[in-house]
């Protein structure tokens, strides 16, 4: 088994790392780490609010082994003793932490910290897998590991449906507006819930810069030891909504070759056929489900497509106000594709390409 | 007082006429028609359900004398009983009924039958008034009175804050991804609880063609007795989520010519200021409230701006990806300024130039 | 495999049985029937709205086998051809259909058409199965089937929990206030969004006289051939609120005798051991599971335990304003264990004890 | 005018009476106070969060001039400069800080701290009016002022249902189940989205507790210098539910004596009358307004009767299960009557009655 570390293990996203997890047959978390308040706990206690109630929010019960655990400190998480780190603390303390324990372990990360370094790959399963060569880069950082961070979740959903007709027919433009779940924000406090019934609040700080730079990023091209990003701009309006899981993004295309229903449906289904074939645990059977159904995708009874780790698309219809252009609906799993399980396959395929090691 | 008459009583927009005139000073409800199933009963025992329930949707309690009216038969109403129509009946019904009302008297309407026919404005109150010197041109039909429907409830916020840009930028195109709340749907049965919470549904049947279209003809140039449409197209998702009341609207707009924000907010802040100030009942104090603050427009906190009459925009920001692109916010009440009350206070304007008389 | 015919499968309650059997390892869906407007077309076909969306609600895609089946009209369907037949029509129809059906083969029903009957028990898979002798009387009526249905699902979870302490310390008095979800109302049109978001309907139209009488039933003392029904009286308020699936329970009961927190516990968690050892496909690993954490059971956390099977019970404490008086807080997955998958537990017993064949 | 002092100003239920006196025509808020986060900051800037936004979440916008006021620290607020404080900070701080305000002038609180002292009245407008006399007593303190806190939010509701009943019947014992809005909870962080949307909490701390032995101490009887609690026991379970605002309790009670539906309908609706006929700005037309439809109340129809100020009742019925026994459920504005109003309404009576003044 691949010793495990998560560190950022009492949030909402380390607590979806831990829960996905908990029967993985190469994977076993073996330590915790995170804040001085947590640390010296047994994590089932860590979760323990003031009120008496466990904050668990992973969707099946804690492992009663993992509660078990003592949560130590992130500062002073010593990385040589596991295999793999999973962190998802955030920025800020990201930006200190993951070098240290890169110097010793890999690190998978869902922290924005070291998403735009040069010499860090902005990976999503089975979309650019290529770019896994950039990691060996960060050897001249004098690491034993490396940090390898995914998307931004609003990007993941965004990239995977862009890259067939990226690589099909170009691509000169995107808007694109979110709809998001209030899972994305975590717990402390995260988003309450006067802010967000019979709700909708029209901004999230930051968001739509990281899916600008990271859609680019995602589709850029490996050209020797670099990626060059790719051209074409993003422009966003993100949004959040009271849906407790599942991103909704609504997106306007224009192409820079003309295309047709069936081919950009053929592209879509395509995409990543050969990686979902592989056999990892945590692969879905296809990257990208298109729905014919004009009221598909709906993000209550799509987000769990594929074990949440399949983007479903809809409404893909031409835009005739745009040359080449098109619009269609998409609906990504937010904390599973777009964070934890979406680094998970990850791990599990760099352990298959002999990256991460037992 | 001047005589009113309410077809589609019973339906959610009904009521909403009902509810918004029960304290008005000039219009009073003095006869209600709706489909056969109602018809003969009192109104009060019209909405009854068979479950014993009454089904009133209104912000205030229902107006005990209304209550008391009997319900006439859509059919078979005679206009000419009435100063005044207000018909909020589906549009296939609407096809047949207004023009046979039109003939006593005026009709203001929220179907959309008569919407695109070369005679008929499509008039939003405070922003295209002179387009009301199309009404004579129905007299030519024979009709006593005339057909002045109000835009699709997406269009009007849409419309109202593209007006002032388009009169002073131009604008090159438009998209936008609305966000749409449920009361829009009605309740025969509208949009069943089990669609809707913790869900988006991405596609509101025919909605998208209605915003390109009617956004098109609003903003038009009345040309001797013709309204020609603005040429910008306007390419949109229509999207329905878990809100009660209130559309926000995430626009991207292609303006022709250079702007900077503090124009832009200028010329917002003016739109309607004289019509506004010329005190008719249900106006507003402004047709637009800016927002500095980027975390507004909120639906929940400000539909009811204005009594429901004021639309609500924010996070004006540049969209650099685009020459002269911008991007914008919207929040509009889609039942007051969007519908009923609108209809109201488009009446109180023509009372005001006498074309509607008691 | 036992060839089952889903009567009613149109509906939210057909989906969720045709849902839970799409792997079944004993049932095999060959047959269904519905209204004469679905009769004649493929399923898939039948949940086609006019919108063009399928209107699917099961918690897994559906089985595209099933989704070819042609629909037969529910009046003139035929119950010979199966060996087993699940109905889930309304009360009214259930009435004449049920008996039609059961003259060939046995009927399964969430319908309260038979429920109230002498010689049908009301049965709870694990918790009164010494009622199935019951069954046999129904041969006097002349059929080579019989009716068995389930109790409405408020009672179901209710039941679960009274029985324990029913049989160890006697039971005087139950209130009960019932917060149930909205996906029991169906959605023809079922609960409409309008009346949901943001409320509570304080009422559910003959929910409380059957929470009383049926409870009674269920825990009933077999005497002979006749059910004796618990002479304790059940007072309860039933409401409905924004939740889509799992009813939320708080209940204050009065025992005929002293009890103690760990004897409660106790009594709850051996309730049905031996039943769910016995290895039916859909029996949870308990019926009941008991929350330490005052905090719970939240139904959006709790309603998939044991696969929506077992029942969540938490906040136990004594109630000292009244003798021998206890208060706790129960989750219940109405349209798992309240509905489909509980008449698909209850099939799968009747199959082992060959009271159903193939 | 009457200087009014806002303490724990910055606060959801510092925000309503800030809100709510905001055109007020005897009360003027001249004075905020807050935590030392806030203190030297006006108070518009005191309410901007970290991300620029301004957390105001009154129903009406802050009134520019109160948003100018510079927040002064609680802890050396001077009361002798306002004629009355509102004080609404939690039990804790205001343990300390209400007897200090109390040294100069009259405080009116929603916090709990001195709700149970024998020389302290829980006073509810229009309902025991006469345990004002209480105050004098607190003069034995050395106070210039006095301390008169309102009761908890879920008490005000049962009280004022319960007291004519009380009054008419006498009460045996009460059973109550609430659905409690998260306003309540605040926003620090108040209730979290992701533990309330689609989902209930079963558990509100000490919420149980305060609702049997406030409602014993409103009811009670003013004897000489103390009052006698009401000596009926009331039993609850207090949860929380998706609502924004309002609480709804379905109330199970046993009266002494026989009464019939006219004469518990009658009662209610006498309720206050001659205190709400005083003319009070705040005071509703009713204290009670008593549904017929059985669907009634309704939260989000029902919660702003009066103005927030009526308490909506209905489903009166008899629980034939205990003797004298009715059922019947309530809904009453947490925030408005349950909170902030509700005091601001008892400051109006009392400098009506020359307790408080200018």
């Amino acid at each position: 088994m691949v010793r495990v570390g998560v560190v950022g293990a009492t949030g909402v996203t380390g607590q979806e790392f831990i829960a996905a997890l908990s029967d993985h047959p190469r994977l076993q978390v073996t330590h915790l780490a995170a804040s001085a308040r947590s640390a010296g706990k047994r994590y089932r206690d860590a979760l323990r609010q003031p009120s008496g109630a466990i904050a668990w929010y992973g969707d099946r019960p804690l492992d009663p082994r993992v509660g078990e655990l003592e949560v130590e400190e992130a500062d002073a998480f010593d990385a040589s003793q596991v295999d793999l780190v999973f962190s998802c603390v955030d920025a800020a303390p990201a930006r200190e932490l993951e070098p240290a324990y890169a110097e010793h372990a890999p690190v998978i990360s869902t922290a924005s910290a070291y998403r735009m370094e040069s010499d860090v790959p902005l990976l999503i399963p089975g979309v650019n897998m290529d770019h896994v060569a950039l990691l060996r880069r960060q050897q001249e950082r004098g690491w034993k590991g490396f940090i390898a961070p995914n998307p931004n979740c609003t990007t993941v959903g965004l990239a995977i449906t862009l890259a067939p007709l990226y690589r099909a027919f170009g691509i000169r433009h995107v808007h694109m507006v979110s709809m998001q779940a209030i899972s994305g924000a975590g717990r402390s406090p995260g988003v309450i819930g006067l802010d967000i019934l019979d709700n909708i609040v029209p901004f999230i700080p930051k968001e739509e810069d990281k899916v600008a730079v990271e859609t680019q990023k995602v589709l850029g091209t490996l050209e020797g030891d670099t990626v060059r990003p790719a051209s074409f701009p993003v422009s966003s309006t993100c949004t959040r909504v009271p849906v407790i899981e599942g991103h909704t993004e609504a997106v306007h295309v224009q192409l820079e070759r003309p295309a047709d229903e069936d081919a950009i449906r053929a592209a879509w289904r395509e995409l990543g056929a050969s990686f979902c074939a592989a056999g990892y645990p945590s692969a879905p059977p296809a990257l990208i489900h298109v729905h014919d159904d004009p009221f598909r995708p709906q993000v209550r009874m799509d987000r769990e497509l594929g074990g949440g780790m399949t983007t479903a698309v809809g409404r893909l219809r031409r835009d005739p106000t745009v040359d080449n252009g098109w619009k269609y609906v998409l609906v990504s799993h937010n904390t599973k594709m777009g964070a934890a399980k979406g680094c998970i396959l990850l791990a599990e395929h760099l352990l298959a390409e002999g990256i991460i090691a037992a």
